[in-house]
């Protein structure tokens, strides 16, 4: 009896030791985090992008109206839906008269968080972004009069933007659906389970996500996705220890960057995207041609890192991700009603 | 001064009599209304078909689910909106891979209370108009099997389909989709002044409203369009007095029903559409040819009653029907979260 209460009173005194280390180092993986990633912020504007009520009122509408592209069928919701956690769920989008967009749609939530838009940082921000798809060939297929002219027959707009852009004349311009839509989409911000992890709640994370969020840091994921964004804030090459087409069966190769620039530096070079939400915006990478999160970190680690994660490091880091998958915006999940109006010609 | 408090005092009296007057003609147009029309049930479900909690969530996701179409492009609420009360706003809607359906969307809000769907009333009940676009050409482009190879697929589902049909196996098929988005849509009414109007309350319509409300019944607009849905109850000719595409100047000639049927009684014959939200959803008629609601008054009036309306009656007609707008079901503008799950297959 004796022998066992000394027993037992080593045992106690060995787990005290274990959870004071276990303490330790969670106190020193929450300190590394805090140096790598950032919490987010409560919107994403900036000096030259003010959040008014009525730009802001008048964007979530735009977002939302397919009726200002050629057939009447395509909005900024159809590669970026609510129920899909922003993105369309498919490889690469299909906009009017069944035109292909060359790349896979990221989530629209948080995306004004990245430092350029789209995968090849040709749009300079989401802003830039909303004022070329409202009058490019795949997402609207009309010019910026036809454009215009659309939104005069909804007669309840007019005022809308008189209210959202008092100081300009006209103020139904393509540029100020672009502002519109932009400030919209600068509301629309995610937190998540490691935000609170950030802000000092270590069990906001369970230990296999804290694990993975370790294993995510040591093996050198983060020396690109990091920040606010955990990505997004970068170019990095696709495919820096071996060819991305090949480890991933890709059908074609996209020369990324390189053909925007003309700089062969640019080869196979993408913006990184930022990982909120990723666990709910699958298919992966740029061509969407990876279905699976588990299968996108293994094929991440071969091509970027070199390395081969085994089974449980991988499902620890995608038990990590799925810690970044944060609340839709009610704003967001919930459709605004468009003022009525029929504006397409007839069409049989 | 005696004078004019003798005329002040006969005014009064004459107010006082015209006021009672008027109260009376409320009293008397309430009744009348109450004979023609109902208001709108809590929710629409019949014997055949109970909304269990289970039913209706997962017909609530499959609703707005891309992925269970050819492309992944294309789900109920393509057609159905949201943001455009449960309508397209096109005159036909576009199906997969740019299919152009033959006839205009109704709003699926309050479709459950028409005694037959689609203009040719040749879909028995929501249920049944499910099941054939859920492997219809233009609006999925796949079959029974590849439909239920695309939920399994997307892991999440088979839960939810075991928790709504405990007693099927398999319980995941096309049939119980159908039934599943049949509850939900089941549960889609939107309660308006109208309604309000018709349980005693005569001020829940302005003045004009209910002159409107009076052209309606007395012209004989409510012959057709009357009981719950203000329409939705019965077949009519489309043009009794005058060919319909005299009038509105259609691009094409729908010879209606007796395509369904091969009856000739049944030439240009459609199902009488539901009033209610019109306002909100246009374009109007089976073709979508006639953009505005007063145009629209103005030409059933023509080729249905023989009548010339003036712009003041329809004017009150177009009053009255904006008393048919209701309020969108917060469950519907807002988009459930979907299971998570790359589904279609890469495509460039």
């Amino acid at each position: 009896m004796v022998g066992t209460r000394v027993i037992l009173a080593g045992s106690i005194a060995v787990f005290g030791i274990c959870s004071a280390i276990a303490a330790d180092e969670d106190a020193t993986l929450l300190k590394e985090a805090q140096q790598i990633f950032q919490p987010l912020p409560r919107d994403m504007r900036t000096a030259g992008t003010p959040l008014t009520k009525e730009r802001v009122s008048l964007g979530r509408l735009l977002f939302v109206d397919p009726r200002i592209t050629v057939d009447g069928n395509v909005s900024c919701a159809t590669c970026h839906q609510p129920a899909l956690f922003g993105t369309d769920g498919r490889p690469t989008s299909i906009g009017v008269k069944q035109r292909t967009h060359p790349r896979n749609a990221p989530t629209i939530l948080n995306a004004a968080l990245a430092f350029v838009n789209h995968w090849r940082g040709d749009r300079e921000s989401v802003e830039d972004q909303a004022q070329q798809a409202l009058t490019a060939t795949i997402t609207s297929g009309l010019d910026e009069r036809d454009v215009i002219d659309r939104l005069r027959r909804i007669g309840a707009y007019a005022p809308l933007f008189e209210a959202a852009f008092p100081n300009d004349t006209p103020s139904m311009t393509v540029k100020n659906m672009a502002k519109a839509i932009g400030a919209y989409v600068r509301t629309l911000v995610t937190p998540a389970p490691f935000d609170a992890y950030l802000a000092g709640n270590i069990d906001a994370l369970p230990r296999a996500a804290r694990t993975g969020l370790e294993v995510f840091i040591k093996s050198g994921c983060s020396t690109c996705h990091n920040g606010a964004g955990i990505g997004g804030g970068m170019y990095q090459k696709f495919g820096i220890i071996e060819d991305y087409w090949t480890a991933k069966g890709s059908q074609t190769i996209d020369k990324g960057r390189a053909d925007v620039t003309g700089n062969l530096a640019d080869l196979y070079v993408f913006r990184v995207p930022s990982l909120r939400n990723v666990a709910m915006t699958a298919p992966y990478f740029h061509d969407g041609s990876v279905a699976t999160l588990p299968e996108a970190v293994r094929i991440m680690a071969r091509v970027q890192l070199g390395l081969k994660l085994s089974d449980p490091e991988i499902n620890d880091v995608v038990s990590f991700l799925n810690g970044l998958t944060g609340d839709v915006p009610p704003e967001f999940a919930a459709a605004p009603i468009l003022p009525p109006g029929a504006v397409a010609a007839p069409q049989r």
